[in-house]
């Protein structure tokens, strides 16, 4: 027969197993919790200092809140660990250049595709991004590389109709739905990595070649 | 003391009622399968005949094929039983103007949010809508309402960097979300119904008053 001091021994193991699965089965269930932001904009002008410096004084006369949309944007961003694939058409504004570039800085690996026509524009954050080392990649072809969207650390995808201009944010009405299903965004994911291969620039083409006729 | 000949019929109504829930639970189980597509641009220059009139024979040059993206977002677009808001910047495509006149024809419930600068350009399709009863309202100040996003039945929404335009889907890189998430359905809807009243033509104002100056 089993002294009875195992039995309570059994039954102390018995209940720490239960609680340790309990703590561990609510651990997974909070970090799954899924993704699913709409943002809208036009924002409210508002200082991004506090987010992107929040350890310096801004004294710009700007108000100084991290609420609304923008900022949920740039804390997104400013969220990443390992990885940011930005896949935009038209790139001037200068906090979400700024967010890029301490990403960047920290060790992220950044890499960005633009649109060659836009890319050079009055305002185009493109030259700095380079200028600082993050890989950026073009399109060569005559239609537009139209695309908006992001995705952080193979995790999330952020897509809609905003391009990351001062007017979109400030005045446009545009749309950036943020979500973590992971269909979507393998979706997107495989599409950065196909344009990221057609627009490497060892494989322009400065002279194309004629198509070649049938017999 | 019941009846054995109870017993048999109070268990064969066990197993109805059992199997009647299994049969209910999987209908609505494939009835819930989460909608989450998403479609890339540039399509495949296809005849859209084959969707749009099925009935008919077309004779045109363009392959007949269904397949792509294009017939996959025509498709689902038809596939709207009740109502269809778009809220689009550029809306020129014929293709797409037909199946919003023929969700219109069958009783849909159409609505449309454009962009006053661009409705009136070469090729929008806005005008055929209007003639054809569509409801359409637009902004009135100076940003764009740059919004390209559709919610169909209240119940899927589809948004992305795409107009609605034929250079959108023959020529650019372009990306559409399809979703029946319920919280970013919501979302989108919500935002329809704010610009739908913010755009009602009874509050247009075509002399600004000044802000009043405080004291």
């Amino acid at each position: 027969m089993v002294p009875a001091v195992s039995w309570r021994r059994l039954g102390a193991a018995a209940v720490a197993v239960a609680l340790s699965l309990e703590l561990v089965y609510r651990f997974m269930r909070r970090r799954r919790r899924p993704v699913r932001e709409v943002l809208f904009f036009p924002a409210p002008l508002l200082c991004s200092e506090p987010l992107l410096s929040p350890e310096k004084q801004c004294a710009c006369p700007l108000p100084h809140r991290t609420d609304g949309p923008m900022s949920q944007l740039l804390r997104r961003l400013l969220g990443a660990r390992r990885s940011l694939e930005v896949c935009i058409f038209t790139f001037s504004s200068p906090p979400l250049a700024r967010a890029v570039l301490l990403l960047h800085g920290r060790g992220v690996r950044v890499r960005v595709i633009t649109d060659s026509d836009y890319m050079a524009a009055a305002g185009s954050q493109i030259g700095e991004l380079r200028k600082a080392g993050v890989e950026v990649r073009h399109n060569q072809h005559s239609g537009f590389m139209h695309h908006k969207f992001a995705v952080l650390d193979q995790r999330i995808v952020m897509t809609g109709s905003m391009n990351w201009t001062m007017q979109a944010i400030q005045t446009n009405q545009e749309n950036l739905l943020i979500t973590d299903d992971s269909a979507c965004v393998r979706a997107y994911l495989e599409e950065f990595e196909r344009l990221w291969e057609e627009y490497n620039p060892t494989s322009y083409c400065f002279f194309p070649k004629k198509a070649e006729e049938g017999p």
